[in-house]
């Protein structure tokens, strides 16, 4: 009897598997929750919004909280219905340091710690930890999820020009550096300030809170652009092509077109291409 | 002999299906009219032009809400000539509720109100709503059109892309929020105002109105400018090339390629590869 | 006699069509003498410069009037070579108005004229006239020729995509101008100068001397940024695409893959596949 | 004996011939001195940190000047195991003049001229030429190689598309500047300040130090933008697609695919595509 509530908990929890209408309203409720959270996150932080209707805030931080650990508690309890958690011990400990479960957690435990509501630095880290509700969003959201794919997909080529973004900005930040510093020294103090310099300017930002005033080093500031802004552009590139890449993949698998056939024999083409000894008999 | 008028009406208005000297000729003075009352709104913001060729501006102004009322009019009453709209009443009220008719009626009925002279503030909104004729135009321009087929035909991926790019927005305005608020409490007061340096940062436009100044924040700012500016881009990219794409169908669409045949049979190629019992026989 | 040797200058002047050395190193020096002048107007621009070098720049400047008027000279009296230009008059006075022609002797026609040297405003003008030198490179540079190729194949796309940033950009310029007027009047006086706001942000440059500062403004600002830019890009990406497909084309062209053929028969496959009579045959 | 000691000294330094524990150290070794040398670059520039811990920078430099003056005199002795470099003199010489043995010994030689800690404007060189260390990693990373592969296979198109920029931004800078001088003298002073603007603004950095203020200038500086920017993107772009296209073809080449047959013989297609002659024997 408890096993069987325990599974149907389970699957109105995870929601994809089990298409019925409780499982669905739990989804929604869960993602509107999550939003309205943020929302309350980011409206908060509007000091005269907040003073004025600190009241509803809290309750509401409260109840959120309430329903965030019910549902973890739940989660946790129902994880051993998966045969890959179902040691009633080590395998909720093991489903407990999944990457999900561990941003569940942090999301509401910084309220029950004692010093949370004391001291205001840490009700602005707990703000951060709230915030962090957002990345239960990659659980509802497709769009989240393929970017989590994305990144993962061109993981290779991401950390390939990471590479020559890290060299290219340490080379433009030490010449830049060299040349600006006795003419700037307050804007140009040290290398690593002139890298902010240096990827503000190749990634065509632009602030205009820091730039080259001598010849030498508008010349240098010059030639950085119009080749750096190229292989500045090379890991977003990456990232925004890949991403077109997987919604046109999942357009397509959704409309699969039927097999080619030989006009020659009414054979599939494609599968006997490579194996012609099927032909032959 | 008035149905014929009407259908005559009709046709002139409508000017693409009937290619007559006066539906054309029509049709270019109603684009000249809205694109004059264009500039006009545009040229009587300058205020020193306004004051002295006043009494031209409001002319052109009554002149022009004049013919935009005779053409609505007329629009209205000849719109049952189409089969959707026979309808004497019900069929000119749905007209009315149509994108383009309800544009037409707001172009020109707040001059008609009492009060829209009288106060300033429903002034400036009547410019507003004069400023709205451009939309008139769609029913003219190629170009918007393309624009219009191209938000439609990519309406999925836009609504995805918009997603992350909220995700990716709220996200670097809560984070750079907590590293910057203490640092400079009037530049960053709140999160709503972090999303704007966001926004423009990530744009790439990057006013300099707005920017980090703590080590940690520059750090932060630098990583979501290196890989936020790609997934930015994303919507106004999927925009650009949805463009491009609907042209080059529409070119290759004028030029369509006489039909492939295979050299063996003389049958057309690309019919019979899903076919072949059509070969057979 | 004479003919011959019009017929020898024409062709040294022409360069392309007669590899010759003594062409060869004319046109060499045409473009060196541009490059000096192009040069020569930028240094001349930086007064300290001028000043201590007066005598020389003057000098430079008179000797290459001197060479261009007579290359000008040249150009007129031997153009009657050409079949296109045979008649003495009629002829020489067609070739007189081609583009090129009248780039030349815009070039070096203000230096003749009495008040060029006395007035200030119109010695700027004529730096100005010096510098249209710079597009008779045109006559020898392959890039400027691909980009006027580029421009001219895309002229179509051109203009429709001009049309829709005008749309846009007079419809963001209007919209931010009823919002912000009021809170900077100083800022955004009008809707032309809300244009220049609209253009600077939606091409993403950003300088910062004028952006929202009202909470609608900016979120009308950065609804605008985000979708705007893509369409704002469409202009310059066509013209980067042409060109990068013109320089491909030109690659392929010279490297031209030998004709497919038909495994089955032999016969050449791409001809044969249009007209399959031609097989049966 | 020497020969082999020299031999196997060769194969260390060279790393990539000889798979071997020993020399994957060395060359680990020589990457973590590299990037260590340039972070302490990037450090030292910070003067609270230099002058706290100066006696281990210090010690730092010499240890790491000292084992970059062994390998370099190592990998001098040693490359006559090479055959290009067999001679014992003129082998070690025209090695000592390939870039790579240059960059080597320009990263250690100015630490044993006698003047480099005395004059502070030396010093500052000194610190310019460790930085020169950071391009020996291109002996060793990836990304740097691909770089340096892109920038010599798109040299052709590289060229023309620079041409094209320094037409462009010539024109730009100097119409900017007849425009603008007037108003502005003191930001327009001559046309090579104005190219400083034409960079800025092109490659849509847009600092916001420098922009045209008179409505023509407004008019001019926003039609160059719109058009310009494609064309300021192009070098930047050709890298962009130069480097994808590298990753691409390298991926490829590590899966390349079985060869296509054909389904009626059983021959392989690609090859008997262009000579039927085999089909029919």
């Amino acid at each position: 009897m408890a096993r069987k509530i325990k599974r149907r908990i389970f699957l109105i929890l995870e929601a994809k598997e089990h298409k019925q209408t409780l499982s669905r309203a739990c989804e929604y409720f869960l993602i509107f929750l999550i939003i309205s959270n943020t929302l309350a996150v980011c409206i908060e932080s509007i000091e005269e919004i907040f003073k004025a209707y600190e009241f509803y805030f809290i309750a509401f931080n409260r109840f959120s909280v309430g329903v965030f650990t019910l549902e973890y508690l739940l989660r946790v309890w129902s994880c051993t219905t998966l045969d890959r958690y179902r040691h009633p011990i080590w395998g909720r400990l093991r489903y407990m340091v999944t990457p999900l479960a561990i941003i569940d957690l942090i999301a509401f435990l910084p309220f029950y710690l004692p010093f949370t509501n004391a001291d205001l630095r840490s009700i602005k880290l707990f703000g951060l930890t709230r915030f962090l509700q957002l990345l239960k969003l990659g659980r509802y959201s497709r769009g989240i999820k393929i970017l989590g794919e994305v990144i993962h997909l061109r993981q290779e080529e991401l950390i390939l020009t990471l590479n020559i973004v890290c060299f290219l900005l340490i080379s433009s930040a030490t010449l830049i550096y060299f040349v600006e510093h006795e003419a700037q020294p307050d804007k140009f103090p040290n290398i690593p300030a002139a890298m902010w310099w240096g990827i503000i300017t190749l990634t065509t930002v632009g602030y205009g809170d820091i730039y080259p005033i001598t010849p030498l080093g508008k010349i240098l500031g010059g030639i950085l652009a119009l080749l750096g802004i190229g292989l500045f552009a090379l890991p977003a590139g990456l990232i925004a092509s890949g991403f077109t890449e997987v919604i046109t993949a999942n357009k397509k698998l959704a409309q699969t077109p039927p097999p080619r056939i030989c006009p020659h024999c009414g054979k599939p083409l494609d599968e006997t291409l490579n194996n012609p000894t099927h032909l032959r008999d």
